[in-house]
């Protein structure tokens, strides 16, 4: 499972803590999509988590959790993504939770599924960068800076721009990309149309879509890279775009 | 030279804030140790690194700098350790100050160079712990999850214990190696007698000297493996203890 995220190019973002129908639910699992991936900033339980994945499971699409609350690791996902927030003064957000974590998961931890996430936050008004207390990057080279540390220094598996709610300068997050030699390089936020999902894959490896998800279905259907190029496809190459 | 440090048993640690005459620089260099870090917690500058690493270079010993100040990195050592403490609130000593040396030595910064540490700080009374913020682990438990972080989340080849002055409880380092597939532990703190090196070495992969160097050299140097072999071999096996 570890090395299939090598080649995802498209992943939707689930909040256990936002209402999706099944009707929903079941288009986004059928999509095309590479993985689910179950994560949110506030308001994550157990018992929400569990209810989603068990939903989820239901489908054959691979299912990721984002683990950011240490009461709701819930068994039976796929992968365990271990966001640590680099830009952050707050060494619970690095360190300590996950210390905490370890401490009282350790007999039932299978690290083999555990996928640490080099993440930086880019949006200063969104509730992860008020919560972790993070310190936006001021340019460019600050956040290569980043996406150095977490490739070269950590040997992470995965680095992660959250933009969360806003849709991110692009020439920042190419920027990055050209810096990893090992790492991925995520990129979420503000993913809200087709053409924003090829503009952000153009430049990031692995886009993540989620908020859309809860306001327009159809819309979020439309930035799934098989979806998009089928389209064109249909519509006699009349998009210039491709993913591929 | 990364995988060297996988058969290092023994290093000395020189602090370039503290005096060390010719004589006994050329013994602990000639002393069949593994490598020399150069290190500490305080009053570390660009100048007396500079000037230990060149006094150290008329040796062929392996010499590493173990970074503790960003404006100390000295071109021109085999390795470059960088602490990442582990059990601290203070984000600065886990990615803050490594984000500002990356983007200030973004170019001139060999990465095949560079080993992340992972650092843990067990004497609270210690300087790195005043100056860290260290949370000193309560039980063997909480050592034991810094290790499974450092090796089986961030996947790093070194495990730092630091006991930094005193002997620490070789059960718990122990107890800390056993949970290791892919770190070597390091263990540094209070040695000063060839049973003591004996002792720490039979917990540890990597025991560090640091000190007893500047308070008693024939000590110091008592406690390279090598050496204490020789002597017992020399004093017809009276010693029990052997290292090999």
């Amino acid at each position: 499972m570890k090395t299939d995220l090598l080649n995802w190019k498209h992943v939707f973002k689930l909040d256990p803590d936002r209402y999706l129908d099944d009707d929903d639910l079941e288009q986004i699992c059928r999509s095309g999509t590479d993985a689910i991936i179950v994560g949110g900033s506030s308001g994550i339980t157990y018992d929400n988590t569990a209810d989603l994945l068990s939903r989820i499971r239901r489908f054959e699409v691979a299912c990721t959790l984002e683990i950011s609350d240490r009461d709701a690791i819930v068994p039976g996902f796929d992968l365990y993504f271990i966001p640590v927030v680099l830009n952050t003064e707050d060494g619970a957000w690095i360190t300590g939770q996950h210390h905490k974590a370890i401490r009282e998961n350790s007999s039932i931890l299978d690290f083999d599924l555990v996928v640490p996430e080099g993440y930086v936050i880019l949006n200063k008004q969104s509730t992860a960068a008020l919560v972790t207390g993070a310190h936006i990057p001021e340019t460019q080279e600050d956040l290569t800076a980043y996406a150095l540390m977490a490739d070269r220094l950590f040997h992470m598996p995965v680095f992660y721009i959250e933009y969360s709610g806003i849709f991110g300068d692009m020439t920042w997050v190419r920027a990055a990309r050209a810096t990893l030699r090992g790492a991925r390089l995520f990129y979420g936020g503000g993913i809200r149309t087709p053409e924003q999902a090829v503009c952000a894959l153009d430049a990031a490896d692995t886009i993540v879509v989620g908020n859309i998800i809860y306001e327009n279905i159809s819309l979020a259907l439309a930035t799934v890279p098989g979806r998009l190029k089928h389209k064109s496809e249909e519509n006699n190459h009349e998009s210039s775009h491709s993913y591929l």
